[in-house]
């Protein structure tokens, strides 16, 4: 079916998703380029163009074009089926909510934004908990209008927004898993690591440009191609623009050089996973990635899994070395895994490394189930969170700034994001295993630098499938079972414990 | 009047410049950050928001709201009177071409842009006269169209685009003119010139980061703000963005940092005005600049009569020795003056000196009157070039690539936008006159690096007025006479003869 309705469907999409790419190029160059005073016309470009693309998807007659082609789908090819599938998806939650719950919710997450970047900087909760009251009230309305359109529970409803399909069942089994093995498993690794000295600082000078150029050339080894995408500094390290010109981004640090390369490796991953998408779909919602679980699973897969790994350790040392004409005690290889390998509770979820962080991630999801439900009021999240830390980190809070106001996403009305992370991070390790698995070359390949064999088995099990199926069944054909733990716990023993 | 039909027109005008606002800076982007893959992407995010504009003023409410407006325009005020007539303006320009016209004009300039790259590198002008005999038929339509639209001739109607309400009997006055005094001048130039040794040239290195703070230095001193605006490398320099948001470009050669620095002071004075509109009518018709010849005066105001001027350069030149750490007989002012006042008749537009530069100017204006009439066929564009230039500059064109295409404009389609440089360059100099006039103190306080009286002379008549006025109006306003050549013949005079 290539003309009618369905084409009818897909040219208003496509005029939707080139907007909102217009908008992502806007976005990236607020971040990245803007100076200060273009702030305000800036939200007034995103605020129109974002209320263009809204209007162009609740007009009546799209409504009655997916009734048309719904009633007709036997029509369809598969990716025809999914891209309506998707179109369908998108349209309800676009028509979920009144044009009043959307604009008070953009007012109310605006001001509680505000009010937390100053809230946080003074260390005073109580003076963003008005604003955040508020906005957590709209957003539990937001859930139960979108429950009643998606016809799930609220949270899932939240959830499916950024990961479509999810279940909160799933996410309990999951995390339930993870709480069953992971701690006892940094006990452990924490243990054997104290048993080693720290790992030696790097000494400097370690000059930005050569930072720069490093994270160049590594990217680049990667395959990130310089064609389509760029890489510049933001104040936190994104990944934006639009498939054939990706924007990733990384800050630097004077005196470390090692965080600065892996965000860029980081968004790297990201990147890949962005430009591998169907080139044939482009502008349709099934070209479009599959949602945040199966992403934050390519920008850890790259991270994490390869290029934390001694492989790469080892053909990216000389590099770094070469870099910042460097030698000596502090440029070996263990001394690199030391840093880059190196495992500690700590306060701060962005900071953390891959064995604590799942239980970061685990307490934002208890409070903000119990926030949605109602179960939890905002004026009891301190003392919850600082509940939370001791026991699953064994950490005291010290203050609200670097304990519940230290993430943007509740404060932004952002809820049913946090999970994603660490579903993200079990699917990079069972990804990764069954890429090995299927093509065993892969970690000698990458010792040399070569991500060719891992990129190409990328591309056609996760890039290239786009949205033509779920998450869920994406992982189970490219893996051959769902979404599951034990390919991380697997991935974490043998990285920390062998 | 600040609700009703007057205050829906606002707020769909308002809309419009916003998102036309939002193309200006993917415009920018793309001239200065995008990669290239980025291109197709680019060219869809730019056409749907192009269509998106021109939908939103085509409306049929747009002409009704118009209608009614006008019917009561007593009761508005005479910046709420001047944005109606603003409104109507675009309004008509946007309603006189068929979608189908539009769409042709689209897909022709493009091909033959495209054809003339090629054509250009290859001096080829056989390769891409098909597609620029089919480009000017269609520019042929669109100008009888407006004509009909606007109730003026077919190159008026082109030229109003640019330069709303342009006579064309009054370009034909000026030009003549220019014509009947500057070759005499140019020749007494030449001959004087003839007298003295020729420019030392400055010795290097010259490194480009240090043309870049050079730039951003003296830009700064002339009274650009970076907390509302950007300087970047692009391939041909410009201003883009938006008043609060301004980005203009240079580029730079290793040999040479005049070149650069001058494209900066140039672009600054455009910016400048952009800065200067007024805030209040932001993002509406009458809060926009007064149309090519305005703005191309603020730009040759601070780069030709300021900033190539003896005073400036007194206050630049340590500046500038030590941004490149340099001393000797080629970085004296003497030398300085030499290379930024040089007069040399040359084929190529962009690289001409003030006094040659209407010659160039008049040539294409003469050829695109007589190509939209039909008195000159595109095939023989190649041969009345040549005959213009030997005529009016004395220079034999060796071939098609520096002879007529060397400039983008005609295998664009945009015809009618030649004569506002010369334009603009005969209003700067009358502006230039009248602030000195008004604020005697103005030169000697450039020599100080002070340019606050200029710009505050600046501010109240030419930026802050928006399109209050015709710019005729305002030239007069300002300087007390309509646009002359007296200003421009004297300041060439004095300063090359003198």
């Amino acid at each position: 079916m290539t003309d009618g309705p369905y084409a009818a469907l897909e040219a208003r999409f496509r005029r939707i998703a080139i907007i909102d790419g217009a908008q992502a190029v806007l976005h990236w160059d607020r971040a990245v380029m803007m100076p200060p005073g273009g702030a305000d016309a800036r939200t007034e470009q995103l605020a129109v163009l974002s209320g263009l693309s809204h209007e162009l998807i609740v007009e009546p007659a799209i409504g009655d074009l997916l009734d048309r082609v719904e009633a007709d789908r036997d029509r369809l090819g598969p990716w025809q089926a999914a891209n309506l599938r998707e179109m369908r998806r998108l349209w309800r939650h676009a028509n979920a909510l009144s044009q009043d719950l959307v604009e008070a919710l953009a007012r109310a997450a605006s001001t509680c934004e505000l009010n937390w970047r100053q809230a946080r900087a003074a260390d005073d909760f109580a003076s963003v908990l008005p604003s955040l009251e508020n906005l957590i009230g709209l957003v539990r309305e937001k859930a139960q209008a979108k429950a009643t359109a998606l016809d799930v529970p609220p949270y899932e409803a939240l959830l499916d927004a950024y990961d479509p399909g999810r279940r909160r069942a799933e996410i309990d089994r999951l995390f339930a898993e993870l709480r069953s093995f992971l701690p006892s498993i940094l006990s452990a690794v924490l243990a054997r690591q104290s048993r080693r000295s720290a790992p030696m600082p790097f000494d400097g000078p370690l000059p930005i440009e050569a930072q720069r150029r490093l994270g160049e050339a590594l990217m680049t080894a990667v395959g990130f191609d310089t064609e389509f995408g760029r890489l510049d500094v933001s104040h936190h390290p994104f990944t934006g623009g639009v498939p054939d010109d990706v924007r990733i981004t990384t800050r630097y640090k004077d005196d470390d050089f090692s965080e600065s390369v892996m965000a860029v490796l980081h968004e790297t991953g990201h990147a890949l996973y962005e430009r591998g998408l169907p080139a044939a779909w482009r502008w349709q919602p099934v070209g479009e990635s599959r949602g945040m679980t199966i992403h934050e699973s390519q920008s850890l897969l790259i991270e994490m899994q390869a290029c934390r790994g001694r492989q790469f350790s080892e053909f990216a040392l000389p590099i770094i070395k070469s870099s910042f004409g460097k030698s000596g005690p502090a440029w070996t290889l263990e001394n690199l895994l030391a840093h880059t390998q190196r495992v500690e509770p700590g306060l701060i979820r962005v900071e953390a490394d891959e064995v604590t962080y799942p239980f970061h991630v685990m307490l934002r999801y208890d409070l903000e189930t119990a926030l949605l439900q109602g179960d939890l009021r905002p004026r009891d999240l301190p003392g919850a969170w600082r509940d939370g830390m001791m026991k699953l980190l064994g950490i005291a809070v010290p203050d609200d700034r670097d304990g519940c106001m230290q993430d943007i996403h509740w404060f932004h009305g952002d809820i049913g994001y946090f999970p994603t992370y660490t579903l993200g991070a079990l699917a990079a390790a069972q990804l990764f295993a069954a890429a090995v698995a299927a093509v065993p070359d892969i970690p000698e390949r990458i010792r040399r630098g070569d991500f060719r064999p891992l990129l190409g088995w990328l591309r056609e099990h996760v890039h290239g499938v786009g949205c033509l199926s779920s998450s869920d069944d994406l992982l189970e054909r490219a893996t051959g079972t769902g979404l599951g733990t034990e390919a991380f716990r697997r991935h974490v023993e043998r990285r920390y414990l062998s």
